[in-house]
């Protein structure tokens, strides 16, 4: 079956020619190619102004990224071998870096694999699909990454909002297997189950890995509060790397049974709940003047869209400010933003200015990203969104501008 | 004695408000306040155009940062408390995190202490001081820090060039005991001697150490090229961790001595050296068709000032390029920069251009920052300046977009 092909308007090829892998709606030349013509889901061969091939293109006429390249090498579509090649690409790296079979095997774009996230917890693969382009390859996908890894359960976790924006329905099904709700992991060296069903996205987040297995020079002996816990994945790593106390607060109450779960897995009795609003439980500690060694703040992403961002960094410092009012003269905050529109930079100048609010001042020991099963592809800065530092509080008694300053 | 007053030109005093330490002449009222007659070394009282007491500077009439704040709790000068007090909030968080008395244990302006470097080697301190004010205050620097420590051996390796804009002379001197010429050290359990009285630097660099705690999920059974050894930082380091064979290059046969007795302290018979300069012995190693699974590049700063930031993002591009002929598919780039005026985003840019330029792409599996024991102080982007990336080479068999793509 010949592909059919779209044409880019003039210059809209300088993206992809730098390796990015999306087209927008707008890049098309319409008169010479109508974008509508080509079937939701379908693949197109993609060429620029001059005519010259860019790649074939998963494609989607009802988004504004209408395209996205999955093959720049030869006009074929996605096939079983091509997938198994990546799949086979990703395993490698990952099987090298990680000692447990728990990882990010396949991070989209990143891994060539525009639209497909597949997270491993041993013999469960749990798939996110992004794109109505990798849901029309759905069977290829399952037939290639049970070649590839021999799993015994796959579940697809096809209930994201990003769905929604593709024309794509939300379900969540067993397509091999059917493992419990409540799946093994192990991060750090440290078990946990989680929720892969029912929780959020995957039901865990590898992303931060990097930063928590820097918690075990923090932490040991120390007083320890998690704000925005979920299931427990710094505070249950802050108890088990030797932490007095450690205090997990979510506003979910289905996350906090699951942090108890999680304790009890690790033998861990040193690790209490705390429900509720984020900003009201801080807002209430403070009132009861409770002190800590470290607070941890890795809150969802505050701007979801690149508009939010204003309010976004607002509602960082904010939760930051909260944050440090809690911590002992000397202590940690450990701090965390997975939004992508926000810069590295933004980020650091929020959590500075709420540190002079506060009367104090910062030394950042760590900067921290997502791991090395998160790859960042170079090109795509979409690909790059985390964002994590390890803040010591300096308070008073050190050179300070106070007085008149006026910061924001 | 009352120390005399300097007063800043209106809104001058913006950038001290939000926490800088730096006074640039421009910014000194001098018909207000001659700067002139202040001599080299004092301190002086800061106050912003309205009056405002900002705080106490150290004073270099005769350089563009003409002043360096050091106290702005109240009007007082450097004295012994202040500075016990500083060296103990440092040395706290050092002991905290490190499991041997080998860090940098005073960061200058970081750690509140302007134009102050101390590394840390076990029992004996290595001391540089970059400021005429700093300098003036010598004497009160090792009472102090002989205080806190209680070393044995207190070296003051003042041979910086930074020394010379500052008007200050060169000279290296024990001034409290006599340590042999090579110092023994210890970095993520490796052991080193390190040259504290004739190496680069203090003799040592310990800002990359966690950078160089990544290798270890990188090099086992490989065959690694260390390029810009000094002294087998990078190199010996991966030998420990389990590579299979490791070249170290540099340009100075002093340092390759070093190579391979470090390599000796640890007992290791894997590890040769290359001398020459890092360019021509990459181009020849490439005619050669030698190839690395892991190639680290950590070249002196290309960058020492703003000026030379295209030249030295060439340089960098160039550099990297070369090392990249040197991957097997699949191979790992461990690529830092210590140019302070290289932005991340940038050098991310010149390692992804070269990368491109060689008919490949990357996929960068993490980014590293200098240590905690260099903190970063968030108004001072002058002490950020360490860069790092693990980067894995993907070759042509992988999508990339090849043929009239000109990027440069």
């Amino acid at each position: 079956m010949k592909l059919p092909t779209l044409r880019l308007n003039p210059k809209a090829d300088y993206r992809l020619r730098n390796g990015h892998l999306w087209i927008y709606s707008n890049e098309i030349d319409n008169k010479y190619s109508p974008l509508i013509a080509c079937p939701s889901g379908s693949s197109a061969i993609i060429e620029n102004a001059q005519g010259h091939f860019m790649g074939i293109a998963h494609i989607n006429p009802n988004n504004l990224i209408c395209g996205r390249i999955i093959n720049t090498i030869n006009p074929s579509p996605l096939d079983i071998e091509i997938l198994q090649q990546r799949i086979k690409k990703s395993l490698e790296i990952r099987e090298q870096i990680f000692t447990s079979r728990c990882y990010r095997l396949i991070y989209g774009e990143s891994d060539f694999l525009p639209g497909l996230i597949v997270d491993r917890f041993y013999d469960t693969l749990v798939v996110q699909i992004a794109s109505v382009g990798m849901e029309s390859c759905k069977d290829l996908i399952i037939e290639a990454l049970d070649y590839c890894i021999r799993p015994n359960n796959i579940l697809l976790k096809n209930d994201h909002k990003m769905r929604e924006i593709e024309g794509l329905p939300s379900y969540v099904t067993w397509v091999k297997g059917a493992a419990a709700d409540n799946i093994l992991l192990e991060e750090n060296g440290i078990k946990f189950q989680a929720p892969v069903t029912n929780g959020q996205k995957t039901g865990w987040f590898y992303d931060h890995r990097m930063t928590r297995a820097r918690l075990k020079d923090y932490v040991k002996g120390k007083r320890v509060l998690d704000m925005f816990s979920y299931i427990g994945g710094w505070g249950i790593q802050a108890a088990a790397f030797g932490a007095q106390q450690v205090i997990c607060s979510d506003i979910s109450e289905f996350a906090l049974t699951h942090v108890i779960q999680n304790a009890k897995l690790n033998k861990l009795n040193n690790v209490s709940t705390l429900l509720g609003d984020a900003f009201d439980v801080m807002h209430t500690l403070q009132q009861d003047q409770q002190q800590f060694d470290v607070v941890i703040l890795d809150p969802p992403a505050f701007i979801p869209r690149r508009k939010d961002l204003p309010k976004g960094i607002a509602a960082y410092q904010k939760a930051n400010l909260q944050a440090l009012r809690l911590l002992k003269p000397g202590g940690i905050l450990v701090t965390g933003s997975c939004s992508m529109h926000l810069p590295a930079a933004d980020f650091v100048n929020a959590i500075y200015k709420a540190a002079r609010k506060s009367g104090g001042n910062l030394q950042i020991l760590e900067q921290g990203n997502q791991g090395p099963d998160h790859p960042i592809h170079p090109a795509i800065p979409e690909t790059s969104y985390l964002k994590s530092l390890i803040c010591r509080y300096i308070a008073q008694e050190l050179p300070l501008l106070t007085g008149s300053s006026k910061l924001n």
